[in-house]
């Protein structure tokens, strides 16, 4: 049902709007093609996104001030390739192996769904990606995002409430006009948790074949959609 | 001439993209017609706009913490009707008349220039305005910004280096591979004196009829246009 007083939705980005698990194995792949190395680059992906929630906590925990994705990303890769005992790539094929998270390709229902949306409301990232890797990603699938907010300009990374309450701050709305957009329950519980409306979208393929973690709403959200087109058709768009 | 090394332009907005002094007035204007009231709203308007460099140099100096700007046009709005005897608006009345920064309406190059500017470069802002005053500004005229940047995201209003170069940063870019882009030669030499290129683009009648400030450029900057249009074909967009 459309609710005259949401002012806007914001997103998670990763794994809710682009699908990072292919992306990253699409990528690594070819890399590995071109430099002739055998490695199982389904394992390299999955592992490399689990260094990612680590990383944050050390920052989220005032161990270490506040690092942009990008910079995250590229030590955890520097351990995943010495993991692998992958040596042979010289400092520009890190950097452009590191820019793959630039190059994710977006869930099939993402761009018109979002395109709808967006004729009614605001939308913006809401993710813990810094602002040139949001922007090298919505430029290039065609995410036609209102704003940029996410970790890097509120400087917090969820699920810290300053990065939900922030964002609505800056977008000059309550938590109640504002709905956090997940495939992940811990991201919208804690959304919830600050006042703001929810709605879950499963991405069941996320994590590849064996999923077992978000495939359906952990508790009652605002909205639960088959995908961003249902949630657009949900809103009233 | 195209250069292959910009990646992005960044953008002053008020009197460069949009008509700040035509929209006030004719917002004030419709406000007093309905209320009544015999005011110069040409007067008010340039009035209200002179009080904003002195109420951002306190942020400036550090004689206050960072305010965004909507906050800051509303002190100033409350000066103004003080100054002009207007005593009979209520508080919803005086906070839509503050929104009005936000329903200005774009130079009439503008939306065409920035899409063809966008489909080959980074488009973003770099106002003093707030997110939420840039967002639903651009969402009003279809402005098709690919990142709100600016005072409340980078933490410093323009013209304080930081301003600059922490747009640079956040956009992934170096600052010679920046474009900044205004009406006021005060910008583009701030800009340049960090390292961006620039470009300026005349707009005679920000101020009225009476305009003799930033006629012309006072220096020479990288891209000089007529217009967005002009300068989407100097960028070979």
């Amino acid at each position: 049902m459309a609710d005259a007083r949401i002012g806007a939705l914001i997103f998670d980005v990763f794994g809710t709007v682009v699908d990072w698990r292919g992306g990253i194995i699409r990528e690594a792949r070819a890399l590995g093609r071109r430099k002739g190395l055998d490695v199982d680059w389904a394992a390299f992906a999955d592992g490399w996104r689990a260094l990612y929630q680590p990383a944050m906590a050390r920052v989220r925990e005032g161990r270490r001030g506040f690092v942009a994705l990008d910079t995250l990303h590229r030590e955890n890769l520097l351990v995943m390739l010495e993991r692998f005992a992958i040596d042979d790539l010289d400092e520009a094929e890190i950097d452009n192996l590191n820019r793959a998270w630039h190059r994710l390709d977006s869930w099939t229902d993402a761009v018109a769904g979002l395109t709808r949306l967006k004729s009614k409301y605001i939308i913006a990232t809401q993710s813990n990606g810094n602002v040139a890797l949001m922007v090298n990603m919505a430029k290039r699938v065609g995410l036609p995002w209102d704003a940029i907010l996410g970790a890097e300009v509120v400087g917090h990374y969820k699920p810290q409430p300053e990065a939900y309450t922030r964002a609505c701050d800056m977008l000059g709305l309550a938590p109640t006009q504002v709905v956090m957009t997940a495939a992940h329950n811990g991201d919208l519980i804690a959304a919830a948790d600050c006042g703001l409306r929810t709605a879950f979208i499963p991405r069941p393929n996320e994590h590849g074949p064996g999923q077992t973690s978000d495939l359906s709403p952990a508790q009652e959200f605002d909205f639960i959609a088959g995908d961003f087109r249902d949630l657009a058709r949900q809103l009233g768009c």
